[in-house]
Protein backbone atom coordinates (compact mmCIF):
# COMPACT_ATOMS: atom_id res chain seq x y z
CA UNK A 1 0.00 0.00 0.00
CA UNK A 2 3.22 1.97 0.27
CA UNK A 3 4.84 3.65 -2.59
CA UNK A 4 3.09 6.00 -4.65
CA UNK A 5 5.67 6.65 -7.26
CA UNK A 6 7.56 10.07 -8.22
CA UNK A 7 4.60 12.42 -9.60
CA UNK A 8 6.84 15.54 -10.90
CA UNK A 9 8.34 14.22 -13.92
CA UNK A 10 10.68 16.26 -16.67
CA UNK A 11 13.86 18.22 -16.04
CA UNK A 12 13.90 20.05 -12.83
CA UNK A 13 16.45 22.99 -13.36
CA UNK A 14 15.95 25.96 -11.96
CA UNK A 15 14.35 25.57 -8.30
CA UNK A 16 15.79 22.16 -6.36
CA UNK A 17 13.08 20.38 -4.46
CA UNK A 18 14.87 17.86 -2.26
CA UNK A 19 12.23 15.38 -1.57
CA UNK A 20 8.78 15.14 -2.82
CA UNK A 21 6.02 14.67 -4.72
CA UNK A 22 4.94 17.78 -7.14
CA UNK A 23 1.50 18.40 -7.60
CA UNK A 24 0.33 21.42 -10.72
CA UNK A 25 -3.28 23.65 -11.21
CA UNK A 26 -5.36 25.55 -9.55
CA UNK A 27 -7.98 23.04 -8.06
CA UNK A 28 -5.59 20.16 -7.18
CA UNK A 29 -3.10 22.65 -5.56
CA UNK A 30 -6.17 23.40 -3.75
CA UNK A 31 -7.94 20.75 -2.38
CA UNK A 32 -4.58 19.03 -1.09
CA UNK A 33 -4.41 21.62 1.31
CA UNK A 34 -8.13 21.51 2.06
CA UNK A 35 -8.07 17.81 2.44
CA UNK A 36 -5.04 18.06 4.52
CA UNK A 37 -4.74 14.49 3.78
CA UNK A 38 -0.95 14.95 3.01
CA UNK A 39 1.40 17.60 3.75
CA UNK A 40 1.73 20.42 1.40
CA UNK A 41 5.74 21.57 1.94
CA UNK A 42 5.87 24.46 -0.68
CA UNK A 43 3.01 26.08 -2.72
CA UNK A 44 4.60 28.00 -6.23
CA UNK A 45 3.08 30.46 -8.31
CA UNK A 46 3.56 32.70 -10.98
CA UNK A 47 2.87 36.24 -10.02
CA UNK A 48 0.33 36.63 -11.71
CA UNK A 49 -1.46 33.19 -9.94
CA UNK A 50 -0.68 34.68 -6.97
CA UNK A 51 -2.47 37.92 -7.05
CA UNK A 52 -5.89 36.32 -7.50
CA UNK A 53 -4.46 35.47 -3.55
CA UNK A 54 -6.29 31.88 -3.43
CA UNK A 55 -3.09 30.69 -1.78
CA UNK A 56 -1.02 32.18 1.10
CA UNK A 57 2.70 33.23 0.80
CA UNK A 58 3.17 30.90 -1.91
CA UNK A 59 6.94 31.26 -3.23
CA UNK A 60 6.59 33.42 -6.48
CA UNK A 61 8.44 31.81 -9.65
CA UNK A 62 7.77 31.76 -13.13
CA UNK A 63 5.73 30.15 -15.48
CA UNK A 64 9.09 28.87 -16.89
CA UNK A 65 10.17 26.90 -14.02
CA UNK A 66 6.84 25.86 -12.73
CA UNK A 67 6.82 24.09 -16.57
CA UNK A 68 10.22 22.57 -15.55
CA UNK A 69 8.96 21.55 -12.03
CA UNK A 70 5.74 19.91 -13.36
CA UNK A 71 7.00 18.64 -16.51
CA UNK A 72 3.75 20.17 -18.05
CA UNK A 73 2.49 23.39 -19.80
CA UNK A 74 -1.17 22.48 -17.78
CA UNK A 75 0.16 24.23 -14.47
CA UNK A 76 -2.41 27.43 -14.23
CA UNK A 77 0.55 28.90 -12.62
CA UNK A 78 0.39 27.08 -9.64
CA UNK A 79 2.63 24.11 -7.83
CA UNK A 80 2.78 22.54 -4.60
CA UNK A 81 5.64 19.81 -3.40
CA UNK A 82 3.43 17.31 -1.02
CA UNK A 83 3.91 14.07 0.28
CA UNK A 84 3.73 11.38 -2.22
CA UNK A 85 -0.54 10.29 -2.64
CA UNK A 86 -1.31 8.92 0.87
CA UNK A 87 -2.95 5.12 -0.51
CA UNK A 88 -5.43 3.96 1.63
CA UNK A 89 -5.44 -0.01 2.62
CA UNK A 90 -8.25 -1.48 0.68
CA UNK A 91 -9.78 -2.58 4.26
CA UNK A 92 -10.38 0.35 4.78
CA UNK A 93 -12.76 1.02 2.07
CA UNK A 94 -14.51 -2.75 3.23
CA UNK A 95 -15.28 -1.30 6.61
CA UNK A 96 -17.17 1.22 5.17
CA UNK A 97 -21.38 0.49 5.97
CA UNK A 98 -22.75 -0.84 2.51
CA UNK A 99 -19.91 1.33 0.44
CA UNK A 100 -20.22 1.96 -3.03
CA UNK A 101 -16.68 1.11 -4.41
CA UNK A 102 -15.73 1.49 -7.77
CA UNK A 103 -12.23 -0.51 -8.85
CA UNK A 104 -10.41 -0.21 -12.22
CA UNK A 105 -8.97 -3.17 -14.30
CA UNK A 106 -6.25 -1.87 -15.30
CA UNK A 107 -7.02 1.40 -16.41
CA UNK A 108 -3.77 3.10 -17.94
CA UNK A 109 -4.34 6.65 -18.80
CA UNK A 110 -4.07 8.84 -15.85
CA UNK A 111 -6.84 10.64 -17.77
CA UNK A 112 -9.37 8.59 -17.29
CA UNK A 113 -8.42 7.21 -13.49
CA UNK A 114 -8.45 11.15 -12.28
CA UNK A 115 -11.52 11.88 -14.61
CA UNK A 116 -13.25 8.50 -12.45
CA UNK A 117 -12.04 9.84 -9.06
CA UNK A 118 -14.21 12.69 -9.62
CA UNK A 119 -16.93 11.59 -10.65
CA UNK A 120 -16.62 8.64 -8.06
CA UNK A 121 -16.40 11.61 -4.70
CA UNK A 122 -19.11 13.45 -6.57
CA UNK A 123 -21.46 10.60 -6.27
CA UNK A 124 -20.54 9.66 -2.89
CA UNK A 125 -18.34 6.53 -3.52
CA UNK A 126 -16.81 5.11 -0.34
CA UNK A 127 -13.51 4.92 -2.37
CA UNK A 128 -11.92 3.60 -5.89
CA UNK A 129 -9.43 0.66 -6.05
CA UNK A 130 -6.77 0.06 -8.64
CA UNK A 131 -3.93 -2.88 -9.09
CA UNK A 132 -0.55 -2.12 -7.94
CA UNK A 133 0.24 -3.23 -11.78
CA UNK A 134 -0.41 -2.30 -15.09
CA UNK A 135 -2.48 0.37 -13.89
CA UNK A 136 -2.28 4.24 -13.99
CA UNK A 137 -1.52 6.10 -10.05
CA UNK A 138 -1.92 8.83 -9.06
CA UNK A 139 0.51 10.83 -10.24
CA UNK A 140 0.10 14.89 -10.96
CA UNK A 141 -1.33 14.40 -14.10
CA UNK A 142 -4.47 12.09 -12.19
CA UNK A 143 -4.63 14.56 -9.54
CA UNK A 144 -5.28 17.64 -12.40
CA UNK A 145 -7.44 15.17 -14.36
CA UNK A 146 -9.43 14.81 -11.40
CA UNK A 147 -9.77 18.50 -10.37
CA UNK A 148 -8.16 17.65 -6.91
CA UNK A 149 -10.74 14.94 -5.77
CA UNK A 150 -7.94 12.37 -5.65
CA UNK A 151 -7.06 14.25 -2.22
CA UNK A 152 -10.31 13.44 -0.76
CA UNK A 153 -11.56 10.33 -2.25
CA UNK A 154 -9.59 6.96 -0.63
CA UNK A 155 -7.85 5.31 -3.19
CA UNK A 156 -6.09 1.51 -2.23
CA UNK A 157 -3.75 -0.05 -4.52
CA UNK A 158 -4.25 -4.11 -4.24
CA UNK A 159 -1.78 -6.97 -5.25
CA UNK A 160 -4.43 -8.88 -6.92
CA UNK A 161 -8.06 -7.00 -8.07
CA UNK A 162 -9.80 -10.57 -7.95
CA UNK A 163 -8.56 -11.18 -4.59
CA UNK A 164 -10.02 -8.08 -3.57
CA UNK A 165 -13.19 -8.79 -4.88
CA UNK A 166 -13.45 -12.06 -2.92
CA UNK A 167 -12.62 -10.00 0.30
CA UNK A 168 -15.21 -7.43 -0.93
CA UNK A 169 -17.88 -10.01 -1.14
CA UNK A 170 -16.87 -11.59 2.16
CA UNK A 171 -17.59 -8.69 3.62
CA UNK A 172 -21.08 -8.81 2.44
CA UNK A 173 -20.60 -6.71 -0.55
CA UNK A 174 -22.04 -7.30 -4.46
CA UNK A 175 -19.48 -7.27 -7.39
CA UNK A 176 -20.72 -5.93 -10.36
CA UNK A 177 -18.70 -5.62 -13.26
CA UNK A 178 -19.38 -3.41 -16.56
CA UNK A 179 -19.44 -5.46 -19.67
CA UNK A 180 -20.92 -4.29 -23.26
CA UNK A 181 -21.80 -8.23 -23.98
CA UNK A 182 -23.41 -8.26 -20.61
CA UNK A 183 -27.22 -9.49 -20.77
CA UNK A 184 -28.61 -7.41 -17.97
CA UNK A 185 -29.37 -3.91 -18.28
CA UNK A 186 -27.56 -1.54 -16.10
CA UNK A 187 -31.13 -0.07 -15.37
CA UNK A 188 -32.31 -3.60 -14.41
CA UNK A 189 -30.13 -4.20 -11.53
CA UNK A 190 -30.40 -3.72 -7.64
CA UNK A 191 -27.70 -0.76 -6.94
CA UNK A 192 -28.83 -0.75 -2.73
CA UNK A 193 -26.51 -2.47 -0.23
CA UNK A 194 -22.87 -2.76 -0.61
CA UNK A 195 -21.58 -2.37 -3.96
CA UNK A 196 -18.29 -2.64 -5.79
CA UNK A 197 -18.35 -1.40 -9.55
CA UNK A 198 -15.87 -3.06 -11.50
CA UNK A 199 -15.11 -1.19 -14.80
CA UNK A 200 -12.23 -2.34 -17.17
CA UNK A 201 -9.97 -0.74 -19.65
CA UNK A 202 -9.99 1.59 -22.49
CA UNK A 203 -10.80 -1.34 -25.82
CA UNK A 204 -10.09 -4.51 -24.10
CA UNK A 205 -13.03 -4.73 -21.13
CA UNK A 206 -12.78 -6.84 -18.24
CA UNK A 207 -9.87 -9.51 -18.29
CA UNK A 208 -11.59 -12.60 -18.46
CA UNK A 209 -10.50 -13.74 -14.54
CA UNK A 210 -11.73 -10.34 -13.06
CA UNK A 211 -15.04 -10.97 -15.31
CA UNK A 212 -15.61 -14.26 -13.62
CA UNK A 213 -15.22 -13.39 -10.13
CA UNK A 214 -18.24 -10.54 -10.48
CA UNK A 215 -21.63 -11.27 -9.01
CA UNK A 216 -23.30 -9.94 -12.46
CA UNK A 217 -22.29 -8.57 -15.37
CA UNK A 218 -24.20 -5.46 -16.36
CA UNK A 219 -24.56 -3.58 -19.97
CA UNK A 220 -25.33 -0.40 -21.19
CA UNK A 221 -27.07 0.62 -24.49
CA UNK A 222 -25.43 2.15 -27.46
CA UNK A 223 -27.55 3.59 -30.17
CA UNK A 224 -24.79 4.69 -32.10
CA UNK A 225 -22.43 3.31 -34.88
CA UNK A 226 -19.33 3.55 -32.54
CA UNK A 227 -18.96 0.23 -30.39
CA UNK A 228 -18.64 1.73 -26.99
CA UNK A 229 -18.67 4.26 -24.16
CA UNK A 230 -15.13 5.74 -23.05
CA UNK A 231 -14.86 4.05 -19.31
CA UNK A 232 -15.12 7.46 -17.46
CA UNK A 233 -18.40 8.53 -19.21
CA UNK A 234 -19.33 4.71 -18.68
CA UNK A 235 -18.40 5.28 -14.72
CA UNK A 236 -20.32 8.29 -14.73
CA UNK A 237 -23.47 6.79 -15.53
CA UNK A 238 -23.26 3.82 -13.40
CA UNK A 239 -22.28 5.91 -10.56
CA UNK A 240 -25.12 8.29 -11.55
CA UNK A 241 -27.55 5.13 -11.73
CA UNK A 242 -26.48 3.90 -8.20
CA UNK A 243 -26.80 7.17 -6.09
CA UNK A 244 -30.36 7.46 -7.83
CA UNK A 245 -31.20 4.00 -6.83
CA UNK A 246 -29.85 4.32 -3.43
CA UNK A 247 -32.16 7.43 -2.80
CA UNK A 248 -29.38 9.62 -3.50
CA UNK B 1 -21.82 26.83 -41.13
CA UNK B 2 -19.01 26.02 -43.34
CA UNK B 3 -15.49 26.65 -42.46
CA UNK B 4 -14.44 24.04 -40.67
CA UNK B 5 -10.62 25.30 -39.43
CA UNK B 6 -7.73 23.75 -40.35
CA UNK B 7 -7.34 20.43 -38.58
CA UNK B 8 -3.36 19.31 -38.81
CA UNK B 9 -1.08 21.63 -36.50
CA UNK B 10 2.03 21.70 -36.18
CA UNK B 11 5.09 21.41 -38.42
CA UNK B 12 4.79 19.60 -41.50
CA UNK B 13 7.83 18.94 -43.02
CA UNK B 14 8.75 15.85 -44.74
CA UNK B 15 5.45 15.17 -46.40
CA UNK B 16 4.03 17.60 -48.18
CA UNK B 17 -0.50 17.57 -48.87
CA UNK B 18 -1.34 20.21 -50.35
CA UNK B 19 -4.18 20.51 -49.42
CA UNK B 20 -6.76 19.00 -46.75
CA UNK B 21 -6.82 18.45 -43.08
CA UNK B 22 -5.37 15.59 -41.17
CA UNK B 23 -6.84 13.56 -39.01
CA UNK B 24 -4.99 10.79 -36.77
CA UNK B 25 -5.38 7.71 -34.35
CA UNK B 26 -6.52 3.97 -35.72
CA UNK B 27 -10.59 4.72 -34.85
CA UNK B 28 -10.38 8.45 -36.19
CA UNK B 29 -9.07 7.06 -39.60
CA UNK B 30 -11.29 4.15 -39.93
CA UNK B 31 -14.92 5.90 -38.83
CA UNK B 32 -13.94 8.84 -41.26
CA UNK B 33 -13.37 6.00 -43.83
CA UNK B 34 -16.91 4.10 -42.35
CA UNK B 35 -19.24 6.94 -42.19
CA UNK B 36 -17.93 8.49 -45.61
CA UNK B 37 -19.20 11.94 -44.86
CA UNK B 38 -16.13 13.53 -45.56
CA UNK B 39 -13.74 12.29 -48.69
CA UNK B 40 -10.63 10.65 -47.82
CA UNK B 41 -7.76 11.66 -49.35
CA UNK B 42 -5.01 9.29 -48.49
CA UNK B 43 -4.19 7.38 -45.67
CA UNK B 44 -0.82 7.21 -44.03
CA UNK B 45 0.52 4.11 -41.88
CA UNK B 46 3.87 3.12 -40.10
CA UNK B 47 5.32 -0.33 -41.11
CA UNK B 48 3.84 -2.04 -37.78
CA UNK B 49 0.40 -0.36 -37.99
CA UNK B 50 0.11 -1.19 -41.58
CA UNK B 51 1.08 -4.66 -40.59
CA UNK B 52 -2.34 -5.00 -38.46
CA UNK B 53 -4.08 -5.03 -41.88
CA UNK B 54 -6.70 -2.39 -41.03
CA UNK B 55 -6.39 -0.07 -43.72
CA UNK B 56 -5.67 -1.05 -47.54
CA UNK B 57 -2.88 0.34 -49.23
CA UNK B 58 -1.97 3.17 -46.80
CA UNK B 59 0.86 4.94 -47.73
CA UNK B 60 3.88 3.69 -45.71
CA UNK B 61 5.72 6.54 -43.53
CA UNK B 62 8.01 6.30 -40.34
CA UNK B 63 6.65 7.58 -36.84
CA UNK B 64 8.69 10.94 -37.13
CA UNK B 65 6.47 11.61 -40.39
CA UNK B 66 3.41 11.05 -38.61
CA UNK B 67 4.64 13.30 -35.44
CA UNK B 68 5.55 16.18 -37.78
CA UNK B 69 2.23 15.39 -39.92
CA UNK B 70 -0.10 15.53 -37.26
CA UNK B 71 1.34 17.84 -34.27
CA UNK B 72 0.83 14.81 -32.00
CA UNK B 73 2.13 11.89 -30.49
CA UNK B 74 -0.95 10.09 -30.38
CA UNK B 75 -1.46 9.29 -33.83
CA UNK B 76 -1.02 5.03 -32.64
CA UNK B 77 0.91 5.20 -36.20
CA UNK B 78 -1.91 6.35 -38.41
CA UNK B 79 -3.40 9.61 -39.84
CA UNK B 80 -5.15 10.47 -42.99
CA UNK B 81 -5.70 13.66 -44.92
CA UNK B 82 -9.22 14.21 -45.04
CA UNK B 83 -11.55 16.91 -46.79
CA UNK B 84 -12.89 19.93 -43.63
CA UNK B 85 -15.23 18.22 -41.18
CA UNK B 86 -18.79 18.33 -42.49
CA UNK B 87 -20.90 20.42 -40.19
CA UNK B 88 -24.43 20.59 -40.81
CA UNK B 89 -27.20 23.46 -40.75
CA UNK B 90 -28.58 23.17 -37.54
CA UNK B 91 -32.10 23.30 -39.70
CA UNK B 92 -31.32 19.66 -40.09
CA UNK B 93 -31.14 18.69 -36.66
CA UNK B 94 -34.50 20.34 -36.09
CA UNK B 95 -36.33 18.97 -38.84
CA UNK B 96 -35.67 15.17 -36.91
CA UNK B 97 -38.51 14.18 -35.31
CA UNK B 98 -38.71 14.70 -31.18
CA UNK B 99 -35.07 14.96 -31.44
CA UNK B 100 -32.48 14.38 -28.94
CA UNK B 101 -29.81 17.14 -28.84
CA UNK B 102 -26.77 18.52 -27.27
CA UNK B 103 -25.50 22.04 -27.26
CA UNK B 104 -22.36 23.34 -25.85
CA UNK B 105 -22.19 26.83 -24.54
CA UNK B 106 -18.63 27.47 -25.06
CA UNK B 107 -16.81 24.31 -23.90
CA UNK B 108 -13.11 24.77 -25.07
CA UNK B 109 -11.46 22.07 -24.48
CA UNK B 110 -11.77 19.88 -27.46
CA UNK B 111 -11.12 16.33 -25.26
CA UNK B 112 -14.28 17.43 -23.86
CA UNK B 113 -15.81 18.41 -27.08
CA UNK B 114 -14.91 14.97 -28.54
CA UNK B 115 -15.53 13.16 -24.77
CA UNK B 116 -19.17 14.42 -25.02
CA UNK B 117 -19.77 13.62 -28.62
CA UNK B 118 -18.46 9.84 -28.30
CA UNK B 119 -21.01 9.49 -25.37
CA UNK B 120 -23.79 11.47 -27.46
CA UNK B 121 -23.71 9.05 -30.46
CA UNK B 122 -23.83 5.87 -28.18
CA UNK B 123 -26.56 7.69 -26.98
CA UNK B 124 -28.56 7.80 -30.01
CA UNK B 125 -28.61 12.05 -29.78
CA UNK B 126 -29.58 13.49 -33.26
CA UNK B 127 -26.69 15.81 -33.28
CA UNK B 128 -24.70 18.35 -30.84
CA UNK B 129 -24.65 22.44 -31.73
CA UNK B 130 -21.70 24.62 -31.19
CA UNK B 131 -21.01 28.55 -31.39
CA UNK B 132 -19.07 29.60 -33.73
CA UNK B 133 -16.73 31.40 -31.56
CA UNK B 134 -15.80 30.78 -28.04
CA UNK B 135 -15.60 27.09 -28.61
CA UNK B 136 -13.55 24.58 -29.61
CA UNK B 137 -13.90 23.07 -33.21
CA UNK B 138 -14.02 19.66 -34.25
CA UNK B 139 -9.94 19.11 -34.78
CA UNK B 140 -8.04 16.54 -35.59
CA UNK B 141 -7.51 16.37 -31.07
CA UNK B 142 -11.55 16.64 -30.95
CA UNK B 143 -11.89 13.45 -33.44
CA UNK B 144 -9.63 11.34 -31.55
CA UNK B 145 -10.76 12.10 -28.27
CA UNK B 146 -14.54 11.20 -29.80
CA UNK B 147 -12.94 7.64 -31.05
CA UNK B 148 -14.18 8.55 -34.44
CA UNK B 149 -17.84 9.47 -33.21
CA UNK B 150 -17.77 12.95 -34.31
CA UNK B 151 -17.48 10.74 -38.00
CA UNK B 152 -21.26 9.74 -37.49
CA UNK B 153 -22.93 12.50 -35.67
CA UNK B 154 -23.95 15.25 -37.19
CA UNK B 155 -22.82 18.41 -35.30
CA UNK B 156 -23.86 21.86 -36.43
CA UNK B 157 -22.22 25.48 -35.77
CA UNK B 158 -24.23 28.72 -34.89
CA UNK B 159 -23.63 32.13 -34.98
CA UNK B 160 -25.90 32.53 -31.75
CA UNK B 161 -26.45 30.20 -29.39
CA UNK B 162 -29.36 31.94 -27.28
CA UNK B 163 -31.44 32.14 -30.76
CA UNK B 164 -30.69 28.80 -31.72
CA UNK B 165 -32.74 27.45 -28.67
CA UNK B 166 -35.00 29.86 -29.61
CA UNK B 167 -35.89 27.84 -33.08
CA UNK B 168 -35.42 24.95 -31.31
CA UNK B 169 -38.48 25.96 -29.22
CA UNK B 170 -40.33 27.50 -32.03
CA UNK B 171 -39.73 23.61 -33.63
CA UNK B 172 -41.79 21.93 -30.64
CA UNK B 173 -38.64 21.06 -28.87
CA UNK B 174 -38.06 21.75 -24.80
CA UNK B 175 -34.61 23.82 -23.98
CA UNK B 176 -33.05 22.04 -21.02
CA UNK B 177 -30.08 23.53 -19.22
CA UNK B 178 -27.69 21.69 -16.65
CA UNK B 179 -26.96 23.99 -13.82
CA UNK B 180 -25.76 23.02 -10.28
CA UNK B 181 -27.53 25.59 -8.50
CA UNK B 182 -31.13 24.84 -10.23
CA UNK B 183 -34.11 23.71 -8.11
CA UNK B 184 -35.08 20.81 -9.97
CA UNK B 185 -33.25 17.32 -9.53
CA UNK B 186 -32.31 15.92 -13.10
CA UNK B 187 -34.38 12.60 -12.49
CA UNK B 188 -37.88 14.31 -11.66
CA UNK B 189 -37.65 16.23 -15.36
CA UNK B 190 -39.73 14.92 -18.44
CA UNK B 191 -36.84 13.77 -20.57
CA UNK B 192 -39.43 12.81 -23.37
CA UNK B 193 -40.19 14.51 -26.50
CA UNK B 194 -37.90 16.49 -28.90
CA UNK B 195 -35.16 18.12 -26.23
CA UNK B 196 -32.09 20.64 -26.56
CA UNK B 197 -30.13 19.77 -23.37
CA UNK B 198 -27.91 22.77 -22.84
CA UNK B 199 -24.26 22.39 -21.04
CA UNK B 200 -21.88 25.19 -19.84
CA UNK B 201 -18.17 25.25 -20.30
CA UNK B 202 -15.84 24.10 -17.62
CA UNK B 203 -15.90 26.12 -14.64
CA UNK B 204 -18.37 28.57 -15.77
CA UNK B 205 -21.66 26.85 -16.16
CA UNK B 206 -24.09 28.55 -18.68
CA UNK B 207 -23.50 32.21 -19.32
CA UNK B 208 -27.15 34.30 -18.42
CA UNK B 209 -28.59 34.73 -21.51
CA UNK B 210 -28.23 31.23 -22.50
CA UNK B 211 -29.69 30.24 -19.16
CA UNK B 212 -32.60 32.74 -19.64
CA UNK B 213 -33.39 30.73 -22.91
CA UNK B 214 -33.50 27.47 -21.36
CA UNK B 215 -37.37 26.08 -20.38
CA UNK B 216 -35.86 24.14 -16.96
CA UNK B 217 -32.73 23.92 -15.54
CA UNK B 218 -31.89 20.33 -13.81
CA UNK B 219 -29.02 19.93 -11.29
CA UNK B 220 -27.27 16.75 -10.51
CA UNK B 221 -26.79 15.65 -6.76
CA UNK B 222 -23.10 16.26 -5.58
CA UNK B 223 -22.61 14.16 -2.07
CA UNK B 224 -18.99 15.15 -2.21
CA UNK B 225 -16.57 17.96 -1.16
CA UNK B 226 -15.69 19.26 -5.25
CA UNK B 227 -18.20 21.39 -6.09
CA UNK B 228 -18.94 20.13 -9.57
CA UNK B 229 -18.62 17.27 -12.29
CA UNK B 230 -16.48 17.64 -14.96
CA UNK B 231 -18.85 18.57 -18.62
CA UNK B 232 -18.47 15.13 -20.19
CA UNK B 233 -19.41 13.33 -16.81
CA UNK B 234 -22.49 15.62 -16.37
CA UNK B 235 -22.91 15.30 -20.35
CA UNK B 236 -22.94 11.29 -19.66
CA UNK B 237 -25.16 11.20 -17.28
CA UNK B 238 -27.91 13.70 -18.45
CA UNK B 239 -27.86 12.00 -22.06
CA UNK B 240 -28.20 8.28 -20.30
CA UNK B 241 -30.98 9.51 -18.02
CA UNK B 242 -32.68 10.44 -21.25
CA UNK B 243 -32.05 7.59 -23.14
CA UNK B 244 -33.67 5.57 -20.00
CA UNK B 245 -36.42 7.75 -19.70
CA UNK B 246 -37.40 7.49 -23.60
CA UNK B 247 -37.51 3.79 -23.68
CA UNK B 248 -33.65 3.31 -25.01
Amino acid sequence: MSGGGRQGRGPRKPQPQPHGDVIYGRNPVQEALRAGRRHVHEVFATQAAAGEGSFSNPRIVTADVLEAMTGSGAHQGVAARVDPYPYVAADELLAVDDPLIVALDEVQDPQNLGAIARTAEAAGAAGLVIPERRSAEVTAAAAKASAGAVEHLPIARVRNLADFLDEGKRAGNWVYGADQEAETPYEQADWQGGLVLVLGAEGKGLRPRVRSHCDLLVSLPLHGRIGSLNVSAAAAVLLYMAVLRRGG
